[in-house]
């Protein structure tokens, strides 16, 4: 055990995700309960470690936030220490200023910081690593797309607001001999869409894996249409490509980090549709309220299990990691494997797989 | 009492909403176990008229249909027997074929005809009753602004299903320090915004009623920023419009009965805050998913209530009527009354000013 | 407008009921920022006001509890100051320790004071105003059984929660050809049961107002067994008296002001209907559930209107009165001519001849 | 490939458990979609395979089914055709009538048979795949207790059930300081107690793995007490047992398979926790609505999963066997290993471990 580490610190960066502040409770009392640590957090992500804007975590401040979506700690979005925006001389430029973080992480009498976030905020959480911070990172995404852990916590709680949103467009498709298009998050990965068309009754699952041409999945409506079922509900990613390689962007947004918007492809999927299968079609976006608000009970369950293997991976001096599930094991990968990639749905895996045999069409 | 009618007849036609399904089975229950009527439904609204498809509707028919969203009866948009779209010689042309419905409901032995919908169904309704048909007509608005009646059924859902969005982009809000907007149904009347506002917690609602000035909206969250809650949620029925008398059309239908549609306005309001209050903004439409679904208990109880007192002005004799509820009583109107009106939300009405005295902007 | 009003207290008594942290902030808010008042919360209701435990309640106190049930100042019950426990030479008396109350009313610099409570809460409320406070009541009951007001926040939660439960029994009971019987609260008054039964498709409601034949209820479901449905749910509010006058006590709870335990008396109608019908029965008690947990939509915005109305009141310098609801419009009535009544469900009124007329039986 | 295979046939057996329909769906779109096959369900579990009580499976009697809690199938509970009761001469005896089923099954040209039930089913199950019938086993249980698979479908919507019961006690326990014990299934495992309780934030987990003393649990409440949260949320599986080995058994009813009825534990540790601690103390018992109702999403993919594997193991030409969850992945595994086992929590396995690191005592 790391008797040398007494205090740890906290910080929660990127898109928001239901089970953040579980994650964080689990932190907060497994320390404290379980290890007599001490625990402070980092507002506002990266921001608040360069700020050195600090909030003490004791048993108190963590009560009643299980249920609470969001985080408490506040998370900021695409501040990276290692190439941050500061004001030099009336100039804005672009500094490497993780000492500043490194610095504050000591003013704090911090000996090691739990990192969660996604992709983004655990390459910064890899490189403190590497200039030997005491780094554990827990995985953060709603899209599930983060490579060597089977799952993510938030997702659960996507596809089933997801689910929960295709099932009320079900009776208007019914009602109303309908295409129904829902278009749900995953820019580059379609567990989301997957997930919430199988549990959500879809008839047309499109995601960017399997690149979908769009007469195809008219064809599958038509045939579905000539056993009398004249409408039909379809969910597609945002990052959905038709096999001709086209992404649909709704807006190009200069000097922007991700330099292309994208999400729409819903409104575009069901003008196609009508105008080939000749029944009315209607989309919706369904954004951001996939990322908000409170946990499922799944979701909770695995959050704390993700908070409190952070406190365990620390106190077994495993730095540098990232914690992991693995089937229905807890355990851990390297923050050096983890980074850049990204991981995808087998398009001849087990859930497409079953999906396409209960006749799911996925355009291909 | 109305002995010679011995047996109705009942279509749903128009937009989904939540509660159809109970309404049908309250008429039906009602019909057949108070009264010993006979029933039978037209399918797809007036296009069943028209082309006579009907079911015999029985106890069994509307077992289990209580929590199912949609119609069972299905519906069509914009079929109106008056000015019908038929194909004579070749071409599609406009006529009044209404006595091809009145002669169905005579094959079918119906004495009176419970037809549920909107304005526009209900002005057929009218039209039918004019010509001799026994009618009492059922309100259908999920954007409860009906004329004459308090509250339609579906609005409660509607409203449920937003604040729970609401709720959702709060946390995300909250978090993230961001402005969300969360557009709704109502093209006419804000009273799903102004519902989902109160009970979602808004900051600002914008509706058709209150034209609204941007910048009073923009002043009210940096007044709220300066109290340092920097971030907000602002509800926007789809039909709001600025003070400059502007209304938002995302895009212009040539030869549609309706002729622009609406919608996206959210879009615009989000940019326009993020510009003028410097706080990240995303917005979110909820659109369809308002419509459909399991209606809340509230609403089933109101459904049923509408049903029931549908064949009790029936077997009262109450012809041409159109069911309403007034404060917390079942009453009726004559359809002649109803048709042509908004109900619109009043902007010195209670709820607007304890929306204003709790702090709420609505932007004027 | 009172113009010596600049403080007021709030406090909040008795049992759990979703929507109080609603009215609270609403008080507040519309104190605050419509009238530029201070407020300020006793804790722990008639308790806090004798032990002088309060808390300023500002903007920021009551930013995020709109979502959250339970109450933010705590309750407590049976705590009356005309009648209150105390130590007096080593041994505990009754005794009226409401000047202690008034004492404090003063210390704090309070004007008026808005009481949240039910029958009990709300006479020591009336006593007080008899005193010469300044005081006005917010009805609270989840049983909806106060007299001058049509709905109580609250209800339509409880109501939701159960509905819900008896959609999740429906589909066992059909599954297993069962009798499911769910008891809800409801004491003196079956408000809950009726509209949960009616919401949540029950075959029979049994109701304290009227009076049940055990063999009437089971000849009903027999009835419907012969027509092939031999399945059913029976919703039982926990006051239910049969014909014989006879009212189910599962505990008796000696020196209690509140003598007697009802609750129980689903497992008795449970094991007489599988005797009688020769249906396997099963037995839900839904309990505290229903008492607990997120306003539903309607019940945030009813009780934001019960709390601004509240302060409204106080403006107006209607001291001794409660807020109301009447049809769909705020009101008010004397606290004198509220208390000791009790609003039963009217057994020949709309609802419950609307439930027959469907044919659910109340076993009358 | 199993080209011998041409029709198979489904039943369902025992309790209610949500997924069920989403397995028979699964089941019957993938034999009719993926393997052209024709397939039969039998009604009313092994009742209806001695009845010959058949519905033919098409793709439109699967249709809707998806999001609907209980099984279109049926079930019954405790019939068992190797030990079934019939009349012979006037006289109800035990038999062995499985010759009966089998002959059904040939009567109908039925080649396999997908069984989904627990424990009793899958042992009749497997007694058929002993006489030579192709028998392929679903795990089917909300207690998540059958051994030899990782999770059954059905769980997480009861975990998801009990879950938002903890929330909703919660807001009562925090208001009125009171501790709230909430009881729900599980008689051999506490797989849905432990889930619940760190999903709902309990404070104190008894299941029947760990035997309690209820002085420590009280202790640990009393300790939370002095750091100033004077109420709590215990979770409590119907089976837990007290360190003395006591069971607590409400009923016993004679001559019953099931000689105790156990349940009301809840009710006995509220009040010894009442009187040890010194707090108010209330029960709920969940019962029967965590068995039934809609399934989660995550429960409808699950389901999906099975009932597709199931297809897959029988074209495989796998008889005998039961599907299986491991990890992530789907595998199978022989009747005769799974029957009459328990698949128990593990008391030092990780969910305990973490459950405890959190501040949760067991009692032990």
């Amino acid at each position: 055990m790391q008797r040398e580490i007494k205090k740890i610190g906290i910080l929660t960066a990127g898109g928001d995700c239901p089970g953040l502040n579980p994650v964080i409770r689990s932190v907060v009392r497994t320390a404290i309960l379980k290890y007599g640590l001490e625990v402070v957090g980092f507002n506002h992500g990266y921001k608040g470690l360069y700020h050195n804007d600090v909030t003490e975590l004791t048993l108190d401040s963590v009560s009643g936030i299980l249920p609470i979506g969001g985080t408490m700690l506040y998370s900021s979005n695409k501040d990276n220490l290692f190439d941050y925006t500061v004001e030099e001389n009336g100039k804005m430029v672009q500094k490497d200023v993780s000492d500043v973080g490194v610095e504050n992480m000591k003013k704090n009498g911090i000996d090691a910081m739990v990192i969660i976030g996604g992709d983004g905020t655990l390459t910064s959480g890899r490189d403190f690593a590497r200039k030997g911070v005491k780094v554990v990172g827990v995985p953060k995404t709603i899209d599930n797309d983060l490579s060597c852990t089977d799952y993510t916590f938030g997702f659960d709680t996507a596809v089933s607001v997801a689910c929960e949103a295709a099932d009320r467009l079900h009776s208007t498709a019914l009602s109303h001999s309908r295409i129904m298009v829902l278009e749900v998050m995953g820019r580059y990965a379609g567990w989301i869409a997957l997930a919430a068309g199988i549990s959500g009754g879809a008839d047309a699952i499109l995601i960017p894996e399997i690149p979908y041409d769009i007469q195809k999945v008219a064809d599958s409506l038509k045939e579905r249409a000539s056993r009398g079922k004249n409408f039909a509900v379809v969910v597609v990613a945002e990052g959905a490509k038709s096999v001709s390689g086209e992404l649909h962007v709704s807006k190009v947004i200069e000097g922007s980090p991700d330099p292309i918007r994208l999400g729409g492809i819903g409104n575009k999927i069901a003008e196609e549709l009508e105008s080939l299968v000749g029944l009315e079609a209607r989309s919706t976006i369904l954004g951001h309220i996939q990322r908000g608000g409170s946990p499922t009970a799944h979701d909770r369950i695995l959050s704390t299990r993700y908070g409190a293997a952070a406190v365990e991976l620390l106190m077994q001096g495993k730095f540098g990691m990232m914690v992991t599930l693995k089937g229905d094991d807890m355990g851990y990968a390297s923050l050096e494997d983890v980074i850049g990639k990204n991981k995808a749905v087998d398009p001849s895996g087990e859930l497409v797989s079953i999906a396409k045999g209960i006749g799911i069409s996925f355009g291909d």
